[in-house]
């Protein structure tokens, strides 16, 4: 039973169902986020009801507690994205594998992991197909057909869609699935200025759903030449810093320069009638963002939910006796309506056969970010109980305050997620310029800042040695001493970047 | 050039490029729609900047054009299904083969169509997956998992997703391609009665859309045993009728009885501890339902779009003169603004080096359902020309009066391109109760109306000699005369049916 309970909560008579058999197995999380964290994400996905497992491996469902949160992402990036003249499409499903094979860096990094239709129906078909791990070879096949003249540019389109990535490593839900939901921005430009201009701008949008949906603040920066896409110049993410001191990849923008519209002939005439192969980029973020969210703040009870991404963001929990119930569920259906009034969803949830203490700990799981206890005691103090799933702090508010108390607290929610978040993410970055400090910091869980020289044989045998790798290289560069060497192996450092133990 | 010019249009000159060489080849549509419809619809349809055809035959590319279309019907229809208790969710594209067979009737309809991933990667799977063509099968399963009890009913479930048929017909685009997009909604209740009202709702929820968005009035009702889906008790269905007197289905909506949740063991304990199967509906409406629209609306010189569906719902092309040309720009932006200040989505067309006839053009091939002509004359006579798409017709309105006049014409249009719709319709049935008379009125391209059996065979061998099917039975019958004979094969009539020839 819920330890926060009233006393008058416990006394609470439950008509027609036993105490003891409560409807759904819904007993809290067993295991901890800190000792068991694999198990912990697991049961945590599927007690709040975000995930179901699928009968294909690395398949996930995402139900819709989960699916909820990724409409919250499409809707705030689709207007971010229109209001910059991005125009959404849909390009198929399928790659014929020539055209996937054009780019030979791009294949060289998808084809491990693509799936293939071979057949239709009994037939088998003359050329097997991809499904699309990403869609720069179908999209460009068809943009060097539409692009004839500097004023065909920029061409700017977005899909929402589905991606397939058949890896073979460990699935987790959200963080690493073989199928997953994304939007992907692939556009041209007649300029490389226009593109990498792009490439931030859309960067910036990504740290905004991650800072101002999610209340997670993000590193943003270059990744290196080691990690950055494949077919790519310059891949620019958003890198998250978990409270375990583990860093995420959040999402990421591409800088494609001409290495696909050379490889799919996307010409144009200048203005001076000369010919010029398009600059390109992509960009994408998908469902694992939410994972993201989801592992930066829940807790060993369950679900921790920023109010701006939670389907329900008030929970009312009468406290029902059979004297008192008409009274007490008239004022919670008062106080629910008033809410509503004010744009909350909220949900009033009057079941019965269901102890209070176990409504709460279902709300809990689920990450409801207020819970409001409303009791016949509390009525004859003419008050309520508003608790925080954040801090699992209790107030006790006059009644006719509630309406008006609940905005604010639901902000103050989502702002002390975000700054709980800073303070994880500034408490775990340390600066350290030698690879034994390093080395030390990372047993210590931290991220390191570090002047690096960028090649990919030292990144590769700093992996080796250590497990950990480049996140990303801050697009503001603190300046570097002169001659400062690399961290790692101490040949000429080329800029300042950030490493560590990474999901 | 345009036949609807002013003289002072004509006059126009063209600064830098020469009006012999427009900058894209965008002439009008060679072919018509009476004489050569498929050439006429591909022609609409790229000219149109709709559909774009992909390197993968049968798949196609929807353009921003035709995706806003879509993003309309999402929004509508979501709307109305949240509304009414639904919640969305994300099922996995791929369906491994024991699953897509447990339904006996379902895989004997698809199996031919299914696309089938053999390979990941080099490695061969060790069970080749299904593209789900439908996700009865996959979602089905889990349902089984979630529901125990009479509590965790109704199940009602929608995914906004893309599906896989590799139909070996002549494909047509948005009409029947092998890849489309969708919703699909799958739902479970403890009775049948239940279900049956649930699937006769969304019924109606579609009709709403082609009637309030796509302006396009439709008859409901139910398919006959020989055209329901395959697993069905019972297909409801909304039908248009396209000027051409054939038919096209839009919508459907089924009730699956029991047969699916016998299959995969969706059973739950009733309110007296009885264990019963569940009742189970699915529903869908496809990218196909856009196609409907503009077969419907559409004339021989593009897109008609309706008001509601139109991503530019009004374009202003200005006659722009060197020596009139700040002037007249300045008045084409003002109103402008005040049509953005209603809500209204407006392009002013200010490109130079296109004449206005070349622009009037473009705008006619691409449905936009509002062009305002702003001259120097017109300013001289303190107007502007308001000319609608659908019916040619020219408006000249005072200057200070476009705004208000807009919203106005914008509806009037939407209700005409219904109102022609529905002649259409009603001018097409024709009540019939023998065979000969209804062979005599399909000829004259009808469809009809007809006391009919029901029976599979009589379909069978009325489709064979005339290349026409059933459509649906409206849900309000009109009474059968006592001993009604089937007017095909004479048996005894069971119901009123429509039939005709359909797409």
């Amino acid at each position: 039973m819920n330890k926060d309970m009233t006393k008058s909560q416990q006394k609470s008579t439950l008509p027609n169902t036993s105490l003891n058999t409560p409807p759904k197995d819904l007993k809290g999380l067993t295991a901890t986020k800190d000792s068991d964290f694999s198990q912990w994400y697991s049961q945590l996905l599927q007690k709040a009801e975000l995930i179901e497992y699928s009968p294909v491996s690395g398949c996930y469902i995402l139900r819709p507690n989960c699916y909820f949160i990724w409409e919250k992402v499409q809707s705030f990036f689709d207007a971010l994205i229109k209001k910059d003249g991005v125009k959404n499409a849909y390009f198929p499903l399928f790659i014929p594998e020539n055209l996937l094979t054009k780019e030979s860096k791009h294949i060289a990094g998808f084809s491990p992991e693509v799936a293939w239709v071979t057949h239709a129906g009994e037939t088998k078909l003359s050329e097997r197909l991809a499904i699309r791990p990403t869609s720069e070879t179908i999209m460009y096949d068809t943009y060097s057909k539409w692009i004839r003249s500097y004023k065909d540019l920029p061409l700017r389109l977005n899909q929402w869609c589905n991606v397939v990535r058949w890896e073979f490593k460990h699935p987790m839900p959200l963080l690493r699935s073989r199928e997953f939901l994304w939007q992907e921005g692939h556009t041209v430009f007649a300029t490389k200025e226009e593109a990498v201009s792009e490439a931030l701008t859309i960067l910036d949008f990504y740290e905004e759903v991650f800072v101002k949906l999610f209340a997670v603040p993000v590193l943003k920066g270059l990744k290196s030449e080691q990690e950055k896409f494949a077919g790519a110049d310059a891949t620019y993410s958003v890198e998250a810093v978990l409270p375990n001191g583990k860093a995420i990849q959040g999402a990421t923008s591409h800088n494609l320069g001409q290495n696909f519209s050379k490889a799919f002939n996307i010409n144009f005439l200048d203005e001076k009638q000369k010919n010029q192969f398009g600059w390109q980029n992509s960009w994408g973020i998908s469902t694992r963002s939410i994972g993201v969210m989801i592992l930066m703040h829940s807790d060993d009870k369950g679900l921790v939910l920023p109010p701006k991404v939670a389907s329900m963001q008030v929970v009312i929990v009468p406290i029902i006796f059979d004297a008192t119930k008409v009274r007490v569920l008239q004022e919670a259906n008062k106080l629910k309506q008033k809410l509503l009034a004010q744009g909350i969803s909220v949900h009033l949830d009057d079941r019965e056969g269901y102890t209070p203490g176990w409504k709460y700990n279902e709300w809990e799981v689920k990450g409801v970010p207020i819970r409001i206890e409303l009791g016949p005691k509390d009525l004859e103090k003419n008050q309520a109980v508003i608790a925080r799933r954040d801090t699992g702090e209790k107030l006790f508010v006059p009644l006719d305050a509630v309406d008006k108390k609940v905005p604010t607290i639901l902000d103050q929610i989502q702002e002390n997620l975000f700054s709980k978040a800073e303070k994880v993410l500034h408490n775990s970055i340390v600066k350290v310029e030698n690879s034994k400090d390093a080395e030390k910091e990372l047993e210590n869980t931290k991220i390191l800042f570090v002047p690096w020289c960028g090649t990919a044989s030292c990144e590769e045998e700093f992996k080796a040695k250590t497990g950990s790798k480049s996140l990303n290289s801050p697009l503001d560069q603190p300046k570097l001493n002169k001659g400062q060497k690399c961290f790692a192996c101490k040949n000429e450092a080329h800029s300042w970047f950030y490493f560590g133990k990474s999901y």
